[in-house]
């Protein structure tokens, strides 16, 4: 048994990837870092790596972590400026026994020194959402936030290895120097090879009030499901704050045991995510929540196409090729 | 009924100052963020604040937090520079909705700009703790990193509102840009006024691995009490990263829940913890290991004078005056 999950579509390239790696025998560490490291890659995702929106001064920095279900040891990065894949130095940090979670400048040190490859990761058509945004809110002092997709995936290997990743250039128009959950161990991931793992996606602020990936990894090892584990969280961590804080923003989670069984748990409108293990090809799924509880089903065609063509869309009129 | 437990000797003078504002129904909020400020002020403290201890290119990056246990709001700040108090900026950042957690050169932009008092931090007795660590690791091919005391503080007051605070210039000797887990939920801080609050201290990087101070908290909401659930949390994650990990650092806990009952864990030879409640003037004990549970006892006259006179020794035989 094998298996893989990961928050919205934009991770099934890398998930198909690496699934053949996977049936193969593959080890779960490679599979998730390999398979987040293609959606860094991909210039059309705008939440994440290459392409990734930018922060109110115009600059990408981007957020990474990777953690290991076996040894629990974890790596991450937060505002880590122009190397090509964040996830990658997550990775190897969390082979450090100190300093696992670098942020700014010293991140940056740190990965040019080990080789890590630089790249700008500034794209035109990132300036052109950065552009559109700043006219649709700030110059008519609206909120400028909006859009925070990290790409979370959660695996499980033949061995029974479990690993977790993450990567995002976080919320869209944040200020220099915001760092989200992604990076922050309990809130954006958590793994434990004897029980399972879960990764979040949405707004930081709000997932890490409820230590989000931790609290679903131990509810799964207290006997939940997947499902139930995911499901749950996300409701009550969202009732919560409506009493508590008065406000919740968009909450996605999804969420694999060690026996390769999946949940997904969601508070919006369509949480897309995908699943491949040895029993199920690489597929989309489409979430919401209906009556109190999160519903899924296969992404259709039209759903699929409709997603292909959105993400190149022309912004202002001017068509981006990368 | 209020009251207010923190980690180590330093913060008695703090605690011993906001008890009097807790005594007359001030609230939990201001009480830990005052406190928290008075170790920050006081030179002598090398692991907090003014004074504290320089990372590996001799530079006092500092992190801070504040939780409000009533409605889960939280700010933090890492590798913040040159700002008198982190953990002020780090309770005004608890009011925003966005960008709660700010890093580096953004969180000291966000700090200036909002007026919050700039100081040189780095002070010569801490550039001499700095030469002489140099000289006796790094020189000699050792591992540089050493100490590692965050302040951290909760407090209940007699309305029933809790909060806990964190400061700390972290590991010594650490990477430029390397945060630990006093600036992080779940890890360093938890609070929730139904149920308690928790924070830690000892090698951040371990701490994380298992959201130390999250899980307290869920553990007295089960029904444990502050003490079984502080001691048990520590003792089990200590065992659970020898065999997993193969190392465990020093880990020590305090927490303390909605009715002012406080509970400690500590996996090291001599951790120090300060409590004052309505019942109970502040008072520092010892707490240790033993026979798989920790027990603590008043520290005595003796230990209370040696300590005062060692955090102003000379440092190779020079005097500093702060």
């Amino acid at each position: 048994m094998w298996g893989i999950i990961a928050t919205w579509r934009m991770a099934l390239e890398g998930v198909t990837r690496v699934s053949t790696q996977l049936e193969r025998g593959g080890d779960a560490a490679s599979a998730v870092v390999d398979a987040v490291a293609d959606v860094e890659d991909f210039p059309f995702y705008k939440s994440v790596g290459f392409g990734g929106l930018p922060s109110e001064n115009c600059e990408v920095e981007l957020d990474a972590a990777f953690m290991d279900g076996g040894s629990l040891a974890f790596g991450a990065v937060g505002n880590l400026v122009d190397i090509a894949n964040p996830v990658k130095v997550a990775h190897a940090l969390s082979r450090e026994r100190f300093n696992s979670l670098l942020v700014g400048k010293g991140a940056r040190e740190w990965a040019v020194e080990q080789g890590f490859a630089q790249k700008k990761m500034l794209t035109e058509r990132a300036i052109g959402h950065y552009k559109k945004r700043c006219r649709d809110t700030i110059d008519q002092g609206l909120s400028p936030y909006d859009g925070h997709d990290t790409v979370g995936m959660v695996s499980l290997d033949r061995q029974g290895g479990m690993s977790v990743a993450t990567s995002t250039s976080g919320l869209f128009m944040k200020r220099r120097g915001r760092v989200g959950d992604s990076p922050i161990i309990g809130s954006g991931f958590y793994c434990d090879n004897e029980i399972g793992g879960a990764t979040a996606t949405g707004v930081g602020e709000d997932l890490m009030k409820g230590c989000t990936s931790y609290e679903i990894v131990q509810r799964m090892g207290r006997g939940m499901t997947p499902q139930q584990a995911a499901d749950s969280v996300v409701l009550e961590l969202e009732d919560k704050l409506m009493k508590r804080f008065g406000r919740c923003g968009d909450l996605s989670v999804v969420c694999m045991d060690k026996d390769g069984h999946f949940g997904v748990g969601t508070n919006i409108k369509t949480f897309s995510f995908v699943v491949a293990t040895s029993q199920l090809m690489p597929t989309v799924y489409l979430a919401e929540r209906v009556n109190e509880h999160t519903i899924y089903q296969r992404a259709d065609e039209i759903w699929l196409a409709d997603y292909e063509q959105r993400i190149r869309e022309p912004i202002d009129g001017v068509l981006y090729y990368d």
